[in-house]
């Protein structure tokens, strides 16, 4: 330590390359605009616009989110603004608009990827995300890419190992397989679903199994999310040689990647599937087509149906637990019903878990956080 | 198969809930908008923006990436735009300003983060930038944490392992462990290094060994990239019983649980150590600090020196290369060049690796392509 020369002085130089590439126009030079922020019941925010006619904010927890918008007002250095009550505990996205134009909040460092889009997230604090932020104990996510003969291509999956998976180099895990919908992909139960933080939060409070968790890309025609810049495969998907071809390469590909290369307990008991919207008809799917790969059957806002025999192949198996969630807004709400019916009057055993609100990501966490802990046990 | 229902048109169904929680309201009904579209030797950006009344490009090719902008101009439906000269094959980063706010191009999905921005990026094909998009054989990227005794908590890193690491689980590979500067993060190498395609396609081309690339985190107060909302550690890093605290750490810390939890051959020669600014004075103090544990040492765009006995110390310990690399309009040139007069005076064999240009991506990405070849042999 003694020999070393004085070094401090040249690091401290290059703190002045901080912004590589460009300047940020809209707040070069001013004194800090912070938002969005959180005050008691009330959050507000901010963004400065020199020249803009009309700002406008729309968030997701407004009723109209498809449409509505509050308008903002033009403060001192033209910085805009608007202070709201604070929204029920959730996530939510946001943006402006600026004269017209969706805009992102340059001020806010905390931002989700739905399909193509990036978008600022609001997060109030409350009962519902208390495990939606960081846990102390963090596990591992990493991308691994798997070989699938079946579509001809390596395809990369999102693998999450929990907390101490590194230091117990002899213990196995059971694993949860956790399948998005149509437009996600292999990080959208990461981004918008907080998986990593869910489990992080469930394992390190004793309330969920430490568990491998596989976010696989369910669109066939993609190797990897759509931002890796991979082109698509253009094939004719419905055709009878696809027919189910994703779910096979998931039962027959993806699971033997994992139970290869993972500390995975390689035992229906230890195997469960969950999947929203498209990717609860693949939980459906894969439970009818391998009745006997997984013990734990998560359908989640989906609307796909089973006939007497597929439940039947089903109870056979010994299923532990079948858990059927829907939002009552939802617009295929009516299916999941319909589903909760058959299974009601075959004889399985299930849990049909009903939630305020619609097809949304505030569900699907809310139903993670609601069914891990039910799994291998 | 026979017995599955018909549950495609449920999944159909679902297609509808793609953009689960805003509408973008610049380009929600509209035909689509392009943009950038590369023809040729041009290159065309748009944007829809119906109320705007200014609308600018700002582009990181441009003479003067920091406050220079061309002028964009308002065609049918509203649609802005502006046709220029392709630069030079390179990846650039752009945004648009509309009516004096910074807006990304919502058409583009490539998107690099630099710190607390996502800029939406401009890939010129070419021979500079043949080694930066998609290979076909893609190395795995994970995130698991270290627990830092020094530092008092776990902390993030970054680890790339080469393809094939999953299918041969007897090998073990050398691994370089690569820094970035201030203001950067764990993903910093990932999102605008583009380690894994150099990486990828460098090894699929028998360029370079295969090996493990492993991305901390330099700042000593960050447990993980700020988008993760981990509050910082507030301290005097500069206080005496900080000093070269990280590189303590990442020499005491990060390369025992690297070689614990990875097939990692662990052996100087087989570790390599290379950083950009900031990363390259951590790289300096650490060759100086352990000078008998990298036999490649690359500081690339930084200025820190080293002593006569500090480089005999190097040379008693067999380092088999010394890459120093700076750009010639680099801010740090004048101290690159001192250090490259020192070792050249006191006889330790090194290459001085002179680029065109600053203190950039653009090199930083060009010297890694250029010296990952050169490691392990």
């Amino acid at each position: 330590m003694k020999r070393l020369l004085v070094i401090a002085a040249v690091a401290a130089l290059s703190l002045t390359a901080m912004a590589q590439e460009l300047n940020n126009f809209s707040f070069g030079r001013q004194a800090p605009v912070i938002s969005p922020e959180i005050q008691g019941d009330s959050v507000t925010f901010r963004l400065k616009a020199d020249y803009a006619t009309v700002v406008k904010l729309s968030g997701s927890w407004m009723p109209n989110p498809y449409g509505g918008t509050i308008d903002m007002v033009r403060g001192e250095n033209n910085v805009w603004s608007v202070k709201i009550a604070l929204p029920a505990p959730e996530i939510y996205t946001y943006n402006f608009v600026v004269d017209g134009v969706a805009v992102n909040d340059p001020q806010n460092i905390y931002v989700q990827r739905d399909g193509t889009r990036y978008l600022p997230m609001l997060i109030v604090p409350g009962e519902r995300t208390e495990n939606y932020g960081e846990a102390t104990q963090h596990g591992t996510v990493s991308h691994p890419w798997y070989d699938s003969k079946l579509l001809g291509y390596s395809r990369r999956l999102t693998v999450y190992t929990p907390y101490g998976y590194e230091a117990n180099p002899k213990k196995k895990y059971p694993v949860l397989y956790l399948l998005h919908g149509a437009g996600g992909d292999e990080e959208a139960w990461i981004s918008m679903g907080r998986t990593a933080q869910i489990l992080d939060n469930l394992i390190e409070k004793g309330l969920a199994e430490p568990m491998i968790v596989v976010m696989p890309n369910g669109n066939p025609g993609q190797q990897a999310a759509r931002t890796l810049g991979i082109p698509e495969k253009q094939m004719n998907w419905r055709a009878p040689e696809f027919q189910n071809v994703y779910v096979r390469s998931l039962c027959e590909e993806i699971v033997p990647f994992i139970e290869k290369n993972f500390r995975a307990i390689a035992k229906p008991a230890s195997r469960a599937i969950a999947g929203l919207s498209m990717g609860g008809g693949h939980t459906i799917s894969a439970s009818i087509l391998y009745p006997e790969m997984f013990d734990y059957i998560c359908p989640l806002s989906a609307a796909g149906q089973a006939s007497a025999e597929q439940i039947a192949a089903l109870k056979k198996a010994g299923v532990k637990l079948y858990f059927l969630a829907c939002g009552d807004a939802d617009f295929l709400f009516q299916g999941s019903q319909q589903l909760d019916k058959t299974l009601t009057e075959q004889g399985l055993d299930h849990v049909y878990f009903v939630s305020d609100g619609g097809h949304t990501w505030s569900n699907w966490r809310l139903y993670l956080n609601t069914f891990a802990p039910k799994l291998f046990k």
